[in-house]
C-alpha cells in the first residue's frame, strides 16, 4: 500500500511534467480496463487515451509500462473446485437451485473480453463454445464435437459430467435433473429470448422456475473478476470505409421510417463499428469497440460507451448527431423509449433479453426484425473491395514468403508448429497497414491437421516431419481489410491417398469458385458444389464451406454462409465469404484449401436470361501442386488452376526476391500432366 | 317426370330380376354421386358397388349405362356473371362484405372433386391453383406465374383484377380494399389455419373482421353442383403393399403411445389410402378415397367414408379394428375426443382449419405434428420398390414403343398433339395392370413445349413440325406402381442451340443421377447439381428439380422433393422421386429430361467414412441422342448415357417387335461422338 502511495506520488509528478490533466489515481483505474483488454500489436497504443497533445516523454512511457504488465499480470486465483464450491454457497444465499453460465458476453459475439469469460473461470475449459449448468450437488459442462477431449483435460471430472452441445440438450438434462418447485438463475444479459423461452418451456415440464439473476452470481464470488475491458476506440478513415457514417445513418434512418419504426437498438458491436465508422480493441483479433446503440428514425445515434475509451478527437468524427452516452444510460434511455410508446426495432435472435425486457416493461412496441447494419454491412462497397483487394496482394506477398521459406525450411524434420505461426506472423507484420492477426492460427502437422479448430500449445505441438501433411490456417487484420487463407502443404513425399483426396478436395474448391448462380440463390444451395466430388468417394467435412468475412472487422461475419443448413440469405454482389472445403482423416492428417472470394455480376453472359452473380477469388498464393493427382481433373478445372497461378505470380512476383521469388515462379507453373 | 316414374319402374323390375335388394330411387342417387367422380378407364367399374353375387345382366347395365350418361351430362347453368351476382346477393343476405374462394376441398389436395370446382364455377378459371376475392362491388382472382395467360382468356376481365398469387398477396388487397367493420367470410373446411392466422393480422391492419361461415356461400347458389363423388374404393392387395394395414396401424399407434397422444387425425386421403391397403376413384388420375380417419393409440381406426363406395368384400379386408362410420360423425367422434380431454394429434399444416376449431372447442388438447402417414408412405418398402420397377418396366414398353412409333409418323408433318397423348394412352392401357393415367398428359409441341403446365386442348393444339422440338411429359398408375416420365424429342433437324441447351439439361440430370449423398441430405442441398450447367450459361428453369411419387398414390407426394426451396427433409432410402431438370424458351421450344428415381444405400463403397446414400434410376426408355452434342460432355458422362441405354435395350427389347424392336436398338447404341 505504502509503496503504492509512494508510487502514485511520482506518477503523479510524471503526468503532471508531461502536461496531462489525469491524476495517478484515474490513470491507475483506467490501466486496470486496458489490461483487461487484449495487449495488441502495440502493447503501447492504449496511452493515446491520456489524451497527449504530443509524444509522451520516455520516462512517463517506462512507467507506464510497467504499471499495466504489473496490473495484467494473472492474479493468484483458488482452484475449480473450490471457486465452484464458493459460486455454490452464493446460489444458497440467493436461494438458488441452480444457475446456468454460457460463454457469452452482453453482445452474444464469438470473441469476448476477459471480463466475460465466467464459463472458464468456473469449470477451468478455456474452449469458444460451451455452457455449464452448476445445480447444488451436481454440474454438467456441454461442449461440441470439437471439444470433447479438450474439455477433459481442463475441466474436473469429479465436479463436471460432460454432455455434447447439440446432442444432449442442456434443457432436458436441467428438467431432469431439477425438482419441482426449484429456482433456477440466468443472467438475462447472455441469453437471447428464444433460450429463455425454450429453458422456460422445458422447466415447466418438471415444474421448476426459471429466473433472472439481477447480478451475475458469478460476478459475486470472482474476486479478481477483470472490469470490462479499455481499448481506444479510433475513427476509421473514410478512405477505406467508402461512404460516411453520416450517409450510412440516413439510410438506415429511411429504413426506419419507412417500417414506421421510432428507433432500432443495435447490440452488435461490429455494426456499430460500421455504422459510426469507427474500430475498437476490446476482444482479440476484431477490432470491435463493445459498446451498445440506439439507432433514432431521424438519423441521430446514441452511442453508450466508456468515454475513456474514445481517442481524443473522436467526438469530431463521430458529428453532432452521435450523442456518446456512458452505458450505465442505456437502461434509461430504453426506459424512455418505453415512457413514449415507440415502436423500437430488436434483433431477438441476437438482442440479450435483458434489453427486451426492460424495453416491453417501459412500455414499448417491439418490432422484431434484424438489426438494420447487418445486409449493408455485409455488402461491401467498392472502396471497400478495392481495400479487401489491396489487403490480399498485401496479404498474399506476406503467405508467399513464409511458404517459400517453409519449402527451405520443413525438410530439417526440426521446425514446430509454433514457429511456422510465429513466422508467418512476422512477415504479415512487416507491413504499415498490419494491424492484428484476424484469429489465432491453426498450425496442425500431421494428426493436429486433423483437428478443425486446433489451437497450438507447447503440449500439444508437433514438428513437420517428412512424409506429413502441414495445414496452416491464418489471416490479419489490416486498415483496408480482413484475411483468411487456408494451405494445405506437403512435407516430402505424400502418400498416393493424400494426393486423391486433397484432389477430391481441389475439385470441390474449384467448382464453388467457378460457380455462376442467378440472383436470389442463397450459399445453402451451392454447398454441395464443394462437396459432390468427395461424396462420390464416401467422404466428407464436417464444417461449413464458408463463412462470411468482414471489412478489417470480424473474420466471421454473416448473415451469408455457404453451408448444409438451410438459409434464406440470399449471395448479394458485395459479399465477402469464404470458400473452405477440406477432409479429415482422424489421428493421420487434414486437408483444408481455403481462398476468399466476392460474389460480383457476371459480366461475361450475352447470352444469359437473369441476373446472374459469381465469385471473384480475392486470395493470392500457390496451392500445393505436389499434392495434386492431375489425372482427377478435367481439363476446366486443370485450366482454372493454371490461371489462379498466373494471376498470383503476376501480382506477388514484383514483390519478391532471391529464392522467394524462384520459389513462386516454380510453385505458380502450368500443373505438370 | 312420368317419364321418369316408368322408367324407374323398369328398372325396378330390372334391378329385382338380377337379385339385387337396392330400389330405383337409392341407385338414381347412387348415380348422382357416380357421375361426381371422374368416368376412369373402365367406365361401369361404379358397377360393382350395387352389391352382385355375379355378373349383372347386359340389360340391366345398358339401362345403367344410359342412367349415368343421363345424369353425368352438363347441366346448363348461367353465366359467370350471373354466378356471381347470385353469389353477392347471397352475401348481401349474410351480411357478409365478402368471401374467399380457393381451389381447394376439404384435403388440401392438389386433385378436387367436382363438388369442389367452385373457383372454376364462380369465375370460369379452370386452372389447377388459384384464389378468388369476391367483395361487393370488387373481385380479384389469383393465380401464379403458369396461368396469368389463360386467366384472361377463361374468366371476365369485367368483373375480375387478375393478380399474382404470390407477388400480390390477396391478404394485402383484401386489407386495402375492405373498409373497417366489415365482415369478410371463409369456409372454414377449404383453409389452414396458417392462412386464417395470417388473415385476421392483415385485416386487423384495416379493422376488418374474418368470419367462418358455418355453409358455403357458394353451394347456396350453384344448383348444379355435383355432390360427392362415389367410386368404389377397393382393397390395395398385400402382394402390391408388402405391408397389412395392421402392422402400419400398429407401428403408428406404438409412435402415438410414444408421444404420449391419444389419437391422431388424419386428412390427407393418400396417407387413409396407404394405412388401410385401399385405394379409391374420387379424384381424376389418382386413385383417393376420399375420406378422413381417425387412428388411436391402440391401433383402432375410425373411417369416416360414404359407405355406398366400398366394394361388398371391404369390410372383411379393414378387419375388426376399424369401423366404417358415416362423413356426418366425424364432427361427433372429434367431440368425443374434446370431451375426453384427449390429447389429439393434427397436421395443422394440411388440416382443415374446422378440424381444430372444432377439436378446441370440445376441449381436446392439440399436439402440432405431421401426419404420422406421411413418413413411412414416402419410404417404401422393399415389395413396393420391386412393383415400382415391374411398373417402370411395363412402362418402358410403351413409351419405348410409342416413340418408335413417333419416329415413324412425326415426319409427315400432320400429327397433332392430341393425336400424340392418345396413342401414348392407348399403348400404355393395353397392359392389364394400367388403371388410368397418373396425371393430365403434357403434349407440347414447338412453342407450347415452353409453357411448363400446358394441357392441350382443341384451340392451343400445334402439329408436329419439322425443326421443332416435342415435349412429352406423362404418367401411368397400374396396380404395382405409378409412373411419370418426359422426353423431348427433335422433329426433323434441331438447331444448334437446342442441342446445346439439350445437352446443359442433360448434364444436369446426369449429375442428379449419378450423385451420392450422406445421410441426412435434403433434395434442397442437391438441387444446384441439376442446375449448374445451365447457370454457367445464364440460364434456369422456373420449377422444381424434382418431387415425391406416391406407390399407385398421387403422382405429387411429400414431404421430399428437390427444390430451390429450403427442406428439413432427408431423403431416406425407398424414397421415390422425380429427376427433372429443363429449360424453356418462350415461345419458341421446351426441353424436360424426367425420370423417376429411388434413393438407395450405396453398396459398392468400401472406402466410405459415414452411411452413403445414391439414386436408382427407375424410368427406362430412350433419351434422344440426336438432340446431344458430345463435345460438351465428359466421358463420364457418356459412360452414364451409355449405360442407361444398354439398361434399357436388355430390358425392353425382348418386349418389342419388327420395326420397334429395330427403332430401340438405333435408340440405345453407344453415343456417336
Amino acid at each position: 500500500m505504502s509503496e503504492d502511495h509512494r508510487s502514485d506520488a511520482e506518477l503523479d509528478t510524471l503526468l503532471k511534467r508531461a502536461g496531462l490533466s489525469l491524476d495517478a489515481a484515474a490513470v491507475r483505474e483506467l490501466v486496470q480496463g486496458v489490461a483487461a483488454a487484449p495487449r495488441g500489436e502495440d502493447p503501447d497504443a492504449w496511452m493515446v487515451l491520456l489524451g497527449a497533445q504530443e509524444a509522451l516523454p520516455a520516462e512517463l512511457v517506462a512507467r507506464l509500462r510497467v504499471l499495466r504488465d504489473r496490473v495484467g499480470a494473472a492474479p493468484r486465483e483458488p482452484d475449480v473446485p473450490a471457486r465452484v464450491a464458493a459460486l455454490r454457497a452464493e446460489l444458497e444465499r440467493r436461494g438458488l437451485a441452480g444457475f446456468v453460465i454460457p460463454r457469452a458476453d452482453e453482445h452474444q459475439g464469438e470473441y469476448v473480453p476477459l471480463r466475460a469469460e465466467r464459463l472458464a473461470w468456473a469449470t477451468g475449459f478455456k474452449g469458444s463454445a460451451g455452457l455449464a449448468v452448476i445445480l447444488r450437488d451436481r454440474a454438467a459442462l456441454f461442449v461440441d464435437g470439437r471439444y470433447t477431449l479438450q474439455v477433459r483435460a481442463e475441466a474436473p471430472s469429479g465436479i463436471f459430467e460432460f454432455l455434447h452441445l447439440v446432442e444432449d440438450p442442456h434443457a432436458d438434462w436441467v428438467a431432469r435433473s431439477l425438482p419441482a418447485g426449484s429456482r433456477l438463475g440466468y443472467d438475462p444479459w447472455l441469453h437471447t429470448v428464444g433460450w429463455v423461452e425454450r429453458m422456460r418451456s422445458a422447466l415447466a415440464r418438471s415444474g421448476a422456475e426459471l429466473v433472472a439473476c439481477a447480478d451475475n452470481p458469478v460476478d459475486a464470488v470472482w474476486t479478481a473478476q477483470p472490469p470490462a475491458p479499455i481499448a481506444p476506440v479510433r475513427p476509421w478513415d473514410l478512405r477505406f470505409a467508402g461512404r460516411s457514417s453520416e450517409e450510412k445513418r440516413t439510410e438506415l434512418a429511411a429504413g426506419l421510417r419507412r417500417d414506421g419504426v421510432a428507433a432500432a437498438v443495435i447490440t452488435q458491436p461490429d455494426g456499430i463499428a460500421w455504422l459510426l465508422n469507427i474500430r475498437g480493441g476490446d476482444v482479440p483479433h476484431t477490432p470491435l469497440p463493445l459498446s451498445f446503440a440506439i439507432l433514432r428514425e431521424d438519423g441521430g445515434v446514441d452511442l453508450f460507451i466508456d468515454g475513456r475509451k474514445l481517442v481524443p478527437d473522436l467526438g469530431r468524427h463521430l458529428g453532432n448527431a452521435v450523442s456518446v452516452r456512458a452505458p450505465e444510460e442505456f437502461g434509461p434511455a430504453l426506459d424512455a423509449l418505453g415512457a413514449a410508446g415507440a415502436r423500437v426495432q430488436v434483433d431477438t435472435a441476437v438482442a440479450a433479453v435483458w434489453i427486451l425486457d426492460r424495453l416491453t416493461q417501459a412500455g414499448a412496441r417491439i418490432e422484431r426484425a434484424a438489426e438494420p447494419t447487418i445486409l449493408p454491412k455485409a455488402r461491401k462497397n467498392a472502396v471497400e473491395l478495392d481495400g479487401i483487394r489491396a489487403a490480399h496482394r498485401r496479404d498474399g506477398i506476406a503467405v508467399a514468403r513464409f511458404l517459400a521459406w517453409l519449402s527451405r525450411t520443413a525438410p530439417s524434420g526440426r521446425l514446430g508448429e509454433i514457429e511456422a505461426a510465429e513466422k508467418l506472423r512476422s512477415f504479415r507484420s512487416a507491413n504499415e497497414l498490419y494491424r492484428d492477426l484476424s484469429f489465432q492460427t491453426i498450425s496442425g502437422a500431421g494428426p493436429n491437421g486433423a483437428i478443425v479448430h486446433y489451437r497450438v500449445s507447447p503440449e500439444t505441438e508437433r514438428r513437420l516431419e517428412a512424409g506429413s501433411l502441414f495445414l496452416i490456417d491464418s489471416g490479419a487484420q489490416y486498415l483496408d481489410g480482413t484475411t483468411d487463407i487456408t494451405r494445405t502443404v506437403a512435407v516430402g513425399e505424400p502418400s498416393p491417398e493424400m494426393r486423391e483426396r486433397f484432389t477430391l478436395v481441389l475439385k470441390g474448391h474449384i467448382a464453388l469458385a467457378t460457380a455462376r448462380f442467378p440472383r436470389g440463390t442463397t450459399g445453402a444451395q451451392l454447398d454441395v458444389l464443394a462437396r459432390q466430388f468427395l461424396w462420390k468417394a464416401g467422404l466428407d467435412f464436417d464444417h461449413g464451406t464458408g463463412h462470411g468475412v468482414g471489412c478489417y472487422l470480424s473474420v466471421h461475419e454473416g448473415p451469408q454462409r455457404i453451408s448444409k443448413v438451410a438459409s434464406t440469405v440470399a449471395l448479394d454482389p458485395g459479399m465477402v465469404l469464404s470458400n473452405e472445403p477440406g477432409y479429415y482423416k482422424t489421428d493421420a492428417y487434414g486437408i483444408r484449401i481455403e481462398n476468399l472470394v466476392a460474389v460480383r455480376p457476371c459480366e461475361d453472359l450475352p447470352a444469359a436470361e437473369r441476373p446472374m452473380y459469381e465469385f471473384e477469388t480475392l486470395t493470392l498464393a500457390p496451392i500445393d501442386a505436389t499434392l495434386i493427382e492431375p489425372s482427377l481433373l478435367t481439363s476446366a478445372e486443370i485450366a482454372w488452376l493454371d490461371a489462379y497461378h498466373l494471376g498470383v505470380r503476376e501480382v506477388l512476383l514484383p514483390h519478391l526476391e532471391g529464392e522467394d521469388a524462384a520459389w513462386l515462379v516454380a510453385a505458380t507453373g502450368p500443373l505438370a500432366i
